[in-house]
């Protein structure tokens, strides 16, 4: 297949390369810093625009940081809407707005073309090896007919629901994410303080109810003290704000999202924007005047 | 080895069969209910009173409900306290307060006697199938001695630190597996009221980094509405105020564990003391007017 791929970055330079090793024909555009080398090597096609890049090929992603750049890159002046014939697939691949992406979707979808939301979770580790979770929102048919090009970049692949399904689901993982580091860090300042070793407290946690996956890494992440990225508290900021938004809007409360996105706004504060999320064990520290102290 | 076990109910009951089982002589108390009788056929001996029975063992169990029930076990008059003599181990496998275990630790110890405390995690189920998690807390040289007793009841037996160790673990435990409760309500109501299927939400969420045990069992009574217990919401509440109390005296914020409490007490207070704590869900669906639908 021809594929547009937007948004090089840390996540869509190796998800792009993927799709490129697999065999298929790729795009990519002109920004400001200069175009992945690597791809260009490998024979990924610079486009003058996003409207060309749309024309070139069959199928475009978006991955790109915020709901903004989206719309930015879909709907500017020679953006990627203009270039669409009917019967192409623009997969938005961006952790954005759930009720923004349904906007998105009506308006590709009245070009004649299909759109599918489809964030996903795992990391630049995850995007390098293929082993993504991706959460897809959309309707089955082009789901099924993109499903080999997902299956290039993830080892979990879910048709959630409708348009902007995939992105309310990832907004439930940010949650879940993001309160689960909370729980973790609050357990282990509070057992630390009370004089216990973190090391034996996260191993006999992992053997019972309270195991998880960020008991198990980021737990270990905050006893090494390893806090440079992986997944930043600025960007877990974004993806609070957009679950306290859609709670908002649908009349839910979320106590928790909201005292776990406070800690947050607490860890940036502390200059730790651009720090991995699991430093927001050093809020609970600063609060507690303790730091986590192994025997 | 002659063993003393008191506090024969959900828990108790299950984890002194297993003891009798493995070819230990079992002595019992009597109660204001009737003594198991499955115990007895087994050959248990029925004692008079706490102290007759910490005559007649090397070691003696309690697991009882609270702080107050152990202290009672412990030194009331004709309590086990009464009945020890130098070299004796008395073992809690309650879930109280850490504080008082390093009280009740210390007079124990002041009778030339040693004192374990060893909460377990891993509900009725496990204390059948003897694959309770044992968080220890006292000297090394005890532990080891009972090891073979915890390794017949428990898969993982770990020592944690000195006295009161055990009981701050189970405390960090229960917060953990309090706020993912919660954490998994929360986005799974706020999944289901924006239209998607938490049937399938939970699955897409299973393969990242949202990932823990709650998600999967506790994730999965929520959709099956199976809220008969397992771990009563009054436990978890009994088992949060300690994690508070703890929390006040150390000096440590632990908001989660505050606002997961609330919940816990909103729960209650809607007529869910008794039911599992799964159930937390449906303090969230009260309060967001939404019950979880599945497609």
């Amino acid at each position: 297949m021809r594929i547009g791929f937007i948004g090089t970055g840390i996540m869509g330079r190796p998800m792009a390369g993927r799709l490129q090793d697999a065999g298929h024909r790729l795009f990519i555009v002109k920004h400001r810093s200069a175009p992945p080398q690597d791809l260009l090597d490998a024979g990924a096609v610079l486009a003058e625009s996003a409207k060309a890049l749309a024309e070139a090929s069959d199928v475009v992603f978006t991955m790109v940081p915020d709901t903004a750049a989206v719309e930015n890159a879909l709907f500017r002046d020679r953006g990627v809407a203009a270039g669409l014939t009917p019967g192409k697939v623009v997969i938005d691949m961006s952790s954005i707005s759930p009720s923004a992406t349904e906007v998105f979707a009506k308006r590709i979808r009245e070009l004649g073309c299909e759109y599918l939301d489809a964030p996903v979770s795992g990391g630049d580790l995850g995007a390098r090896d293929g082993t993504l979770s991706i959460m897809v929102g959309g309707a089955r048919e082009p789901f099924e007919r993109v499903k080999p090009l997902f299956d290039v970049m993830g080892q979990t692949v879910t048709l959630v629901g409708g348009s902007g399904s995939g992105q309310a689901c990832k907004v439930a993982n940010q949650m879940i994410v993001g309160i689960n580091i909370a729980a973790v860090s609050e357990a282990l300042v509070l057992s630390s303080k009370a004089g216990l070793d973190p090391v034996r407290v996260r191993e006999a946690l992992l053997g019972g109810f309270a195991s998880s996956r960020i008991l198990d890494v980021h737990g270990q992440r905050m006893i090494d003290r390893a806090f440079e990225p992986g997944g930043r508290i600025e960007l877990h900021q974004k993806d609070l704000g957009l679950a306290l938004a859609e709670a908002g809007r649908l009349g839910v409360a979320t106590p928790m999202t909201s005292v776990c996105r406070d800690l947050m706004d607490a860890c940036a504060a502390q200059g730790g924007a651009g720090w991995d999320h699991s430093a927001l064990v050093r809020a609970y520290e600063q609060l507690a005047d303790h730091k986590l102290s192994t025997n």
